[in-house]
């Protein structure tokens, strides 16, 4: 039995959405949703994300078998006026009812020029850059953020006092693709930490700090003791704040410590994650073409830029998830080992014969 | 002669706004845009930010008297839609049109959620923070932000590749203080590193990148060489890069290397700076009480959490800056030695005599 689970990690787009549309179906999922949410992992491997793709389907279908997400959960628009809303994500895929927000940030922009709507009773999203994409599919400039149960520190803190607080942007960017930036405000993610902690390996003293709250370079006590450190300190810091309350407090939803941990913690409750997606629809503020000849010549001032030596070019943000995404598309992905195992694990908890997506 | 331009550092705060709203109207700007400037530049000065202050008004009344800022100009609304507007500051006063510009967006997010307002044709702003903070007197979530002429690297580029592009918000604190961030994009300011190159020392190996376009410690050849490093790498630059689009961009104004420096440039021309205002009414969006209940817990929880071994308080941003202000009107502002000579020199192109402010 255990061969059927067994996934060359070399995988096709197609393949890979299939298997995860098929895996949520089987926990309940209206094809829909599956497909939606399938949508935003499927690309975020492609991106070269692994973190927040695919890799994470298993914690979703655990979740959705424990109660705390629920299969049937739909989306609503709880208030709204005329350039804002408030989704109550009914406790369904933080994909779909991120998607669903996204989606209505966007109609409100295209009569308001931009749009806000935040989000509660929502899950963990994946990667808050596939939203932003979204918008500017549609030749906007997109927005997404996310709170999430403390794991960053503050300046002089001992311990937690943010979570790691992601945000992101998306661009269009005339014949370039869209500029796209996704980033936590922690100064690394605690992945980072661990496998340096795994390694035996010293980290750098920006990183963490440690029981006493002081930066150490130190991972070995990583993650039962010390906080990761933010992002160029009280800037970081601060981000997180600017995010916590779009996304944590003006939503209703849980903030800080009242956020549950998606992964961990009892798979009965819901998270009520927040979050918030901003649109901004550049075509009612700027004929098209201007916008688009403007970001060209931004982009290709900074590719003619000159470069520090030994270093080949200069990137906007996004540029390598695109070159990834285009080789993802054509030769395929090469899913690390990680996600080749949390697949597996899925197909078992699913009853998915592996071998018929990625025979 | 001389003695009349002498300044006592210890000056009141209406006696500073007093002294800024007339010796812009000696330059020809109306009462009513010396007023709206002074109010800028005295509460800046008031939150300890003195290099963003009334110190600057020597160099507006340079570039007023050569006529790239023009004492005339009149900031207009060139184009808007329900949440939006841009507006052309018709080259007056950055603090005059930023202030036009937030007042507008203000209005439109109290009819719609959220707004944003793009400007062109305007010139260095001050303190971002100024613009955010009005919004939060109305209840509104403010968010400013401009670009300026590159002085901050890229991951990997030789020189400089963005401008420090700050960004500053403000959020309505309940019965705390406002929270207010203001943020340059780059590690630190480059008035950071010049003042190490004149104490002969070394800096931090994330400070600045040297001729080589590598990090290096040594701030001998600044500003001359070199380039600023930006926050966090790659964080930093790609914020930089999400306020150039919406302060440059979309708004129509210079971007990067088009924009001219308005303290150095030649004075008779406009810089076109660009900058993007934002404001989102909570009040339509939560009640004001719950938001207010909120943001307390939020900044009560900070203030509560346990602090690393020999720290005092832990901060939410802008509480140093408001504990300098109430001080400031209590028992005056403490101007540095550089604001002091500034404000003597701002006298004496301007024919006011000190005594009758200072005395």
């Amino acid at each position: 039995m255990d061969t059927l689970r067994t996934i060359a990690p070399l995988v096709t787009y197609p393949n890979l959405h299939r298997f995860v549309v098929e895996a949520f179906k089987q926990a309940g999922v209206s094809d829909a949703d599956a497909q939606v949410t399938a949508d935003a992992l499927a690309m975020t491997d492609a991106w070269g994300i692994f973190t927040h793709g695919t890799k994470n389907v298993r914690g979703y279908l655990r979740r959705l078998k424990a109660g705390g997400l629920r299969a049937a959960g739909r989306p609503r628009l709880a208030a709204e006026g005329p350039a804002w809303g408030i989704v109550d994500g009914d406790s369904a895929l933080g994909m779909v009812t991120s998607v669903f927000a996204m989606q209505t940030a966007i109609t409100k922009a295209r009569a308001c020029g931009i749009a806000y709507v935040g989000v509660r009773n929502s899950c963990h999203f994946g990667a808050a850059g596939y939203y932003s994409w979204l918008a500017a599919q549609e030749g906007m400039i997109g927005l997404s953020m996310s709170n999430d149960i403390p794991s960053v520190a503050a300046p002089g803190s001992r311990g937690a006092i943010m979570g790691s607080n992601p945000i992101a942007y998306a661009i269009p960017g005339g014949r370039h693709p869209p500029l796209l930036l996704d980033m936590s405000t922690a100064t690394v993610a605690g992945g980072k930490v661990y496998a340096a902690r795994t390694r035996g390996e010293r980290i750098p003293g920006t990183w963490l700090i440690g029981a006493d709250g002081r930066p150490t370079t130190d991972p070995s006590g990583y993650p039962d003791v010390g906080a990761l450190q933010p992002a160029a300190g009280h800037k970081g810091y601060g981000i997180a704040l600017l995010i916590e309350t779009l996304s944590g407090i003006l939503s209703g939803a849980a903030f800080t410590w009242r956020v549950g941990t998606w992964m961990w913690d009892d798979g009965t409750q819901p998270t009520n994650h927040g979050a918030a997606f901003i649109a901004v629809d550049t075509n009612l503020i700027m004929p098209a073409a201007e916008f688009a000849r403007r970001m060209e010549a931004l982009v290709d001032e900074i590719h003619a830029a000159p470069r520090a030596d030994s270093v080949d070019r200069l990137f906007v943000p996004g540029e390598m998830e695109w070159e990834r995404h285009a080789r993802a598309l054509k030769e395929g992905i090469q899913l690390p080992p990680d996600v080749v195992a949390s697949l597996a694990e899925a197909a078992r908890m699913t009853g998915l014969n592996t071998a018929d997506f990625f025979g």
